[in-house]
């Protein structure tokens, strides 16, 4: 009989509690909305009490602190979301579960779901953006995360503003960078309006295009991944990968002979599994 | 009695080679004029010819192919430098000297030699630039070079243009990318007088600290590498590390909790010897 691996994607807004066995197969899934530390915590002790886990795989937002040697690691910490500023989430669900737990970033877990088993399958380096309520990466060289003194934080890297928009950027800390000028928030923050409800030729889609192709092109002179990955919400715009692609080639004028870029910047091969699988996979790894 | 290495720095003006000990100290180090390879090479190997060694380290200008799996591994590539164009250097040498050779980038060696015995000695990440004709960079993380389909090509990413700068830049690929307008040449493009002759406080070095400072924060947000080492000629103005690492500060603003400035952003522990003893390094890890 396969072993058991718990899966946990904590988000902002819900949390996603899946099982799975040794081929990384979902055995069971669910979401639940986050709440308080408290209830929500509770409601995960709730859905993984009657497996019997090897390990469990936890992909958290943040900022938090996953650095092994840190005295608050497995916390979230400076978080402006109510209650859970410096919760120990980490030690809390080993706690009440008795399993281990191994901790990460929401999208370091995503980028690994792809490593494992989605586009960047088989190769030994890949780069996972999301782009939603905020832009985020998570990152493999090697094999292994990119992590130093943190983990990455490639949402608030330096963009060139785009000639025709005018929009000043809504990040609180740095105005204009990425996650300024291309999350799901500045689409509203333009127009007064959300992106699902915007025409595929307004304008905006190429801002967005142009900074998120800024953001593949700087990926590429950084780290020179196989695999450039662009998932979360934004990115059920129908051609906007096409028009990052599009860009992307433009700004290279092939200085860097990339991969063919049906193959190098794609959409999540396992499309709203990535995290999930990610997590299971992190848990078989360390725990088996 | 020690075992002994070889380092070759093969760079466009000039070849330093040097044979060390077990304890990567250099025993002996000559520099020779890059002329075209078969003089240059016949001169290397004059100088290893009486030395037994156990292999050798050879960082290159490039571009340069050192991924192991691909067909031209071991070549330099399309450099517009006369005659060395798709030139076998790894296979050449090996052949007449009949010793393992491991091949990387100039760049990666200079990283490689802070890592083991200067400013990021005790690490597991790093990055270290040098600004001089061109600027480049290698890294490290978790240990391991960042490489993917190729090596890093981080001079040449996006940086914002200083609102007082007015020159156009002069990367042939991308006009005004950080080599552009950050690189040695640049100061002649702008002043029409060559970097050593211009005052400390001439605008010039706070453009240059500009585009600089983003390539740190850039390099911090992407891989979060626990030192960031800049040298080459353009780094020994006096103060420009110090201007780097303010404008660093600003342009961060507190949003990402680095290591302190004065040990995270350095100029090279090893002074010029970086390179060298990092092909040592390398040569004394593949060949031990």
């Amino acid at each position: 009989m396969s072993s058991l691996y718990g899966s946990i994607e904590a988000g902002g807004t819900k949390f996603v509690l899946a099982v799975g066995d040794d081929d990384l197969n979902i055995i069971q899934r669910i979401t639940i909305p986050t709440r308080t530390p408290a209830e929500t915590i509770e409601e995960v002790i709730g859905f993984f009490k009657d497996y019997s886990l090897k390990g469990i795989g936890l992909g958290s937002f943040g900022p938090a602190d996953i650095a092994k040697e840190s005295a608050t690691y497995g916390y979230i910490t400076n978080t402006p979301k109510a209650n859970w500023n410096m919760y120990d989430i980490v030690g809390n669900l080993e706690r009440a579960l008795h399993v281990p737990i191994h901790f990460t970033t929401d999208v370091n877990a995503a980028c690994y779901g792809e490593y494992v088993k989605g586009h960047a399958q088989g190769t030994k380096s890949c780069v996972y953006f999301t782009v939603g309520t905020g832009v985020g990466a998570g990152a493999i060289n090697a094999g292994e995360f990119i992590q130093g003194f943190s983990h990455p934080e490639m949402g608030h890297m330096i963009v060139r503003q785009h000639d025709s928009d005018t929009y000043e950027g809504n990040c609180p800390f740095h105005k204009n960078c990425l996650e300024g000028l291309a999350a799901g928030p500045t689409i509203a923050g333009r127009l007064g309006i959300n992106g699902e409800k915007i025409e595929e030729n307004n304008p905006v889609w190429d801002y967005l295009a142009d900074y998120l192709s800024q953001a593949a092109y700087n990926t590429t002179l950084l780290l020179s991944p196989q695999v450039i990955i662009f998932g979360g919400g934004v990115m059920n715009q129908p051609n906007l990968l096409k028009k990052i692609k599009a860009r992307f080639k433009e700004q290279m004028n092939a200085y860097v002979a990339t991969p063919d870029l049906d193959a190098y910047i794609l959409q999540p091969g396992l499309k709203d599994n990535a995290g999930t699988i990610g997590c299971l996979a992190l848990a078989k790894k360390h725990f088996d």
